[in-house]
């Protein structure tokens, strides 16, 4: 057995993203379907045709760095939201708290813009150092037979939003894009974001910041309410 | 921008694979289906359920540091063997001469036997430091509508391959499994692994180590002959 040595990677670039906080940033890419993100090349990559032939492919891997879920000390087991409190094998999930902290998301290409890409589909925060950036290969990346495990048998508990007029005005007042940011906001809420520590303050408001806008919500009657989407 | 920091990580585990040198390992591993291997945790992970709950999947994904692929420069567009000279741009491409030489590998999950798991459908070398595991899953791994890229209008030449009767004796002599390592050695050569300044050398001799057998091959009349399967 060899002893564990160093690996010393430096990022190709960096996430420029709507999210720019965990809470409340979807578990996966392919629930944030109207999330947008932009990958900026590092300055050492750029204008060397490094993206070339990429932009043929509808769908790109992005590594990325998942540098906010830092831990201080490293479990072996970890509770995924899903399972409300049973424990998993950091290894048998996806969860970002992972030895090494790289997350394996599956995006779509949008476009390739020079040395940086349009993407959809991303569960990345802003500032995510990118290791890596793969195309979609279905000759090597989808088995024509397969079993999903544990993750199978979860019935997704999707909540009903709802948007205060208040919401609604503040969308349509502070963003270009009223109808995908609100599309967005749904996708975020539906996967219900709040901490189990949470559940049970039901009068408890939150806050998120995502594109550019401060999201107050609340849950109430079973459902998320959107109270408001201001820009300070 | 960001200035360029270095990010640290450390192997989680190893590979211990039948593929000793880049030659002939299969650029994918879902062309080496009869391909085996085994990933051992490092000591730091091991008693402490790290595996829990993979072993409900089919197949894991494995991001492997290429180890071997290691540059003295870096380059921004490569030559893969597929397009038979045209270049391409590191990022469009899976090739292991990337920025991070960091691999994704689909692999089938065989078993998981206390802290190690046994896999097939690899492409990796023998000794490849494993950076994570993670399980494949179809919500997330799969999109329903996709397009390949340039990948997708190349037809592989597949080449036939005759094995003498010294090389199927030297097999049934020298393996316990000489059919699966039969069929190995076919999905090593079928895509033809020759480097291309050897692809006017008729008479050239190749040989190439996997599963403890040094394989001595040969391309003659359109088709590889394999010589013999010695042991040393």
């Amino acid at each position: 057995v060899k002893t564990q040595s160093v690996i010393q990677l430096k990022p190709i670039g960096w996430v420029r993203a709507e999210f720019k906080q965990k809470f409340c940033t979807p578990r996966q890419g392919s629930i944030a379907k109207s999330s947008r993100a932009w990958i900026e090349l590092d300055p050492t990559w750029r204008g060397r045709g490094i993206l070339s032939g990429l932009d043929a492919f509808s769908h790109v891997w992005i590594l990325g760095h998942l540098h906010l879920s830092v831990q201080t000390r490293q479990r072996g087991k970890i509770r995924p939201p899903r399972l409300k409190g049973a424990k998993m094998g950091i290894l048998g999930s996806r969860s970002p708290h992972r030895p090494n902290n790289i997350g394996l998301t599956l995006a779509r290409l949008i476009q390739v813009e020079g040395d940086r890409l349009e993407v959809a589909e991303i569960d990345l925060i802003d500032g995510t150092p990118v290791l890596d950036l793969k195309p979609y290969l279905p000759e090597a990346d989808r088995p024509e037979v397969f079993t999903s495990g544990w993750t199978q048998k979860i019935s997704e508990e999707s909540r009903a939003i709802e948007f205060s007029l208040e919401a609604e005005r503040d969308l349509d007042t502070n963003t270009t894009d009223p109808t995908r940011i609100k599309r967005l906001i749904v996708e975020m809420l539906s996967n219900d974001p709040r901490p189990r520590a949470y559940l049970n303050h039901k009068e408890a408001d939150f806050f998120v910041w995502v594109a550019g806008l401060n999201i107050k919500f609340r849950f109430a009657n079973e459902q998320f309410l959107v109270v408001s989407a201001g820009i300070s």
